[in-house]
């Protein structure tokens, strides 16, 4: 078991690079959801590689066909399948790679696993592609969010020592929006061009750079989440780092808190409205893990694409020494801005999971 | 459910901070494991409050109680549980705190879960109390990892803003028994003693620190974990958030990794006498989910104690309406360093688990 | 993992017969819970055995000490963690059960799985007695659902080929109650007094009896459980095949559904003070694994008594060879009539998981 | 959360009856593994509906097409998903039955779940095809299972109460070939005629009748399998109660051993050529929840297909009042012949994880 999250609400997500079809299976969605399909694609193509300089050159329709669960655009209850087509399926250049793992991908690890039976064209199950069928379930947990008053946006606040500001105390479904109509996902686009001209350089040097995604959740009502084990964080962590490159995820200051006084950290309460709040959101919406009521924050690291032109030393498998390896093909010299959409849907895919479960609190 | 964790090993943890005990339920451990009490208690005595001016003053013995799965001092298949009485339970203090919820504490929400049910004496279910069963289980674990050549080892590499220096590139069992051993737990002693004094100052402004903890294993074959939402950074991270206070995880290079350029970040794979590894380790021994035999290193950060002395603003549950509250008794102006050996006992609980699983690539 | 079921609530058993302590703890019970302890107590010795000749004289208290989860007399929200002590331990008769398997019982297996360090004695976590905390967590679990107008009750349908009459199609608390108070949980006095009978001449003559016993509950809205796999059937057999000596689950009509023609087992629907109902109950309350808002009825198989006073055919472990095995001791010539208590138990507590989790099909 | 199970191999069924397609994803299927997919069509064919009297007259070709999981027809690690494509989808008699809910069907219970959304086109995800996709994830299981020396094989053991002979004491994979190459799946084939004849009668009195599918496992190692929760009749029947019409599931003697003397229901150990064994196998091969290395053995019951020609008693959900349902087109008389092969598959799915799982009873 490996390629599924969810309790109440199960994503299993199937597929490889190189195959037939990439696909989900959403198992719990309740019935009766109108599922705005146009508004589903326009999420998925903000993860479609372009023809920017700043993407991949492949070209993915990523148009999904809905297999079973959805109905004359409304889901039905039973489990909702979507699959997609690989249309460009490039597997030329796989001969060399299958024989020398490349640093920084899963090839040697499917390979130890797998004994060589692995499908690692394009990096197979492990590829980035896997994301888009997830961004299926996320697109649609947004859609189900939203009527619910929950919305849930991503910027990219760094990329390669390029900082973009941090969302505000009280981010909006608008200032989400707005972001997500960008061509470029950051708040700031002053900083956005510097992101980008690292980017590009980084390319030009046939390197890649990496970058962090700030994500937050609003509209979410106190006292969801259960302690220690089975909190918002442990579930969302859980899932987060299922999204190929991510190596860090951190709520409200995260690692920053560790160098904070107490007396900075500390959100303190109030009333406002008759309703209780925090005055700060240091701890991202989330104490003991259970909900605040506050907006959930969250960053999540994600690593420079390992794939580079740069020669790169590695070993021959089959001959059990080392070896050189360049890898060709096109490559993204950075994911990060794609990576944007992905984690808003398993972002959204993990809170409306939360928020069918409900306050099992008292009964 | 909620305050249990793993797959084939399930660690389940039960108790309030002044209820009658605490303790753990371990099922799936195998049989035929001796367990070395004393050992035991050396690693539980390591995250217990000393008499020293950095921790809180509350004696506990932490004594385990084996009440079954454990005969003669050998595993006998069946679930192990383990109880710690609560002997020093001062719970005077409490009536103005089950009113006005702690900044930075559970207590807001655990009320508005629980609707006022909560036992919130001392932390409740929520108190870093709950990790001295954790540690008994993850102390188990160690052992059990030991005697197949695994070994996990942990220390403070930051307080409020000190560093200490990194892991070595191979850290040994060695390295970790001599942390182990200190009375403060890190590589380089004069940092540490840096770190007491950060602890101190706060203490005495009657304010609080967090930190970073830094956490290796050594020993793990190539192969373990599973692609996307099964593999070692997620089932890791899904425990280790459930450690109070914790509120960021990371792997190898993690948040850095986002400043880095992918030739810098790859990991080379080498030939070092006719085996597979790579030079260096900014994946933090994980690709894909998956093992590369190298060591696993994480990183989690811990917020500065939110009990400070200070007087805070906050709420009148009762009264619905602004409040101030001073909080009286001792507390840790830092629990990150008796953090450290919990964070092993969470690492060590998950690798046995994933251990135990083995690698079900191929059949 | 093993000793543990449940979704949002999950019951964990613990402990060996001759071990120190047996227990449970039950993890995701809602707080603000009253538990009427001596409401609990009645319904624990309802599986105590006796003095009567049909029981073991094992002297057990089975007094449960409540670690965790109750504070006042009402749950807390944490996991709630029950112990009861084992007084009675005797050992003695141990040295030849170790080494020769007693056929029907698990000795055997537990040796293959365990490797000879099982604690088999008294049967070790195998053991009926381990039915004591079952009772705990399904005793208190029947006091939140009384609450909520959901009845749990059960007699013995069958003792060694002595039938007693079915539950009428709308049985009632009431009903429940009636059963629950009777010396021996019939409904038809006259045929409980054959199968004591049976019980008696079975043990004269140094054998034992098995039994079938029927379940029901009422009160269940329709519309709760999940199609296919998670469906109230599946929940409630997984659970039932946990206690020892089940060796059948049905529902409804159940097997005497195979020889019946359709005509005969549709329930028919209709219309009753405006809500639908069916006529009668074949189905047992659930129609593709949901229920229909009738009452769930089940019956689970329970095989003799394994341990008998006659000499059996058995291997010696230690010396490879076939032997004869005379089990000394008291043994209860028949637990059927003990476990349903037990059956009531866990079919309350699989079904206060399934109310908690409520009804998901829309959101 | 409904449609799957599975521990280390997950089973995930998607699609309804009417719907564009219906498939399977099997996550956690070890990589290198063949599979003969002319084997599996066989397999699959054995639950077709023929030309024969005694089935539904809807042509279904259930030709898998394999979109992940599977390269020049070896698994490659990454989840498996397969789909069929659903052909003849006859849906106009649908208008009557969407108000009407057909006694014995999942219409009712659907309707109160998913609130009028559910697609219940000839039964929906509900629906016996359903079981085409399982017997696609049971075919491939049964092949690797095969490989190791595990055969599952099944028959009819009665239909409307003729009764087959029971499998012998040690059946074999010869016997299991033998039954699946026959056109009615039965030892005796004089049963099987009569069995026939009770199927084309109630054909004949537009009724239905049920049936009792005995299955068996040969060639499992003792000790697989846990205590109490997670044993092999748990988990068995927690999916075999997925399969639709199933009301009962028995292992061993069943619900006879209620009627047996434990002198007659114990299975006396026995050495034989230096492997302990059982002379009878009156526990089907379980004891404790573990595996004795003697056959799984298990029965379950299938109801008589609700769907029958007779006029039946019924409501009209949108009047709110009683009605009368009359429900044409055609549909099988009995179901029990087509389901045997499903609960092979069910059953050698589940025997698959259990074997991947293997014995971690010491480590």
């Amino acid at each position: 078991m490996s390629s599924e999250f969810g309790k109440l609400l199960r994503v299993s997500v199937f597929g490889q690079s190189h195959g037939r079809a990439i696909g989900v299976v959403i198992d719990g969605l309740p019935a009766g959801e109108a599922v705005d399909l146009e508004e589903l694609q326009r999420f998925l193509d903000r993860r479609k590689p372009g023809t920017s300089p700043l993407s991949t050159a492949r070209k993915e329709a990523d148009k999904p066909v809905f297999l079973s669960g959805l109905e004359n655009g409304v889901t039905c209850g039973a489990p909702l399948c979507a699959m997609i087509e690989n249309a460009d399926q490039r597997s030329r250049d796989y001969g060399e790679l299958a024989d020398k793992p490349r640093p920084g991908h899963a090839d040697y690890t499917a390979w130890v696993k797998w004994g060589g039976h692995a499908d690692m064209r394009g990096g197979g199950h492990f590829s980035g592609r896997l994301t888009a069928p997830l961004c299926v379930a996320g697109g649609i947990a947004k859609q189900l969010l939203a009527r619910r008053g929950v919305y849930v946006g991503a910027h990219l606040s760094a990329v390669g020592g390029v900082l973009d500001r941090p969302f505000p105390l009280l981010p909006t479904a608008a200032l989400f929006d707005e972001i997500a109509g960008k061509s470029f996902p950051v708040l700031d686009d002053e900083a956005g061009e510097r992101m980008r001209e690292r980017i590009t350089q980084a390319k030009a040097e046939l390197d890649s750079v990496g970058g962090v995604i700030e994500c937050a959740a609003v509209g979410l009502p106190a006292g969801l989440g259960d302690p220690m084990f089975d909190g918002i964080e442990n579930r969302l962590a859980a899932a987060l780092f299922g999204v190929p490159a991510v190596k860090g995820v951190e709520f409200g200051q995260g690692f920053a808190a560790a160098s904070l006084r107490g007396s900075e950290n500390n959100d303190s309460f109030m009333m406002e409205n008759g309703r209780i709040r925090t005055e700060t959101n240091h701890a991202g919406g989330i104490l003991g893990g259970i909900t605040t009521g506050m907006p959930i924050v969250l960053r999540t690291a994600v690593k420079p694409t390992p794939s580079i032109g740069q020669a790169q030393r590695t070993v021959s498998l089959s001959a059990g020494e080392n070896a050189e390896l360049t890898i060709h093909g096109r490559h993204d010299p950075c994911v990060a801005h794609r990576a944007v959409p992905v984690i808003e849907a398993v972002t959204a895919a993990v809170l409306l999971d939360v928020l069918l479960e409900g306050n099992h609190g008292t009964f």
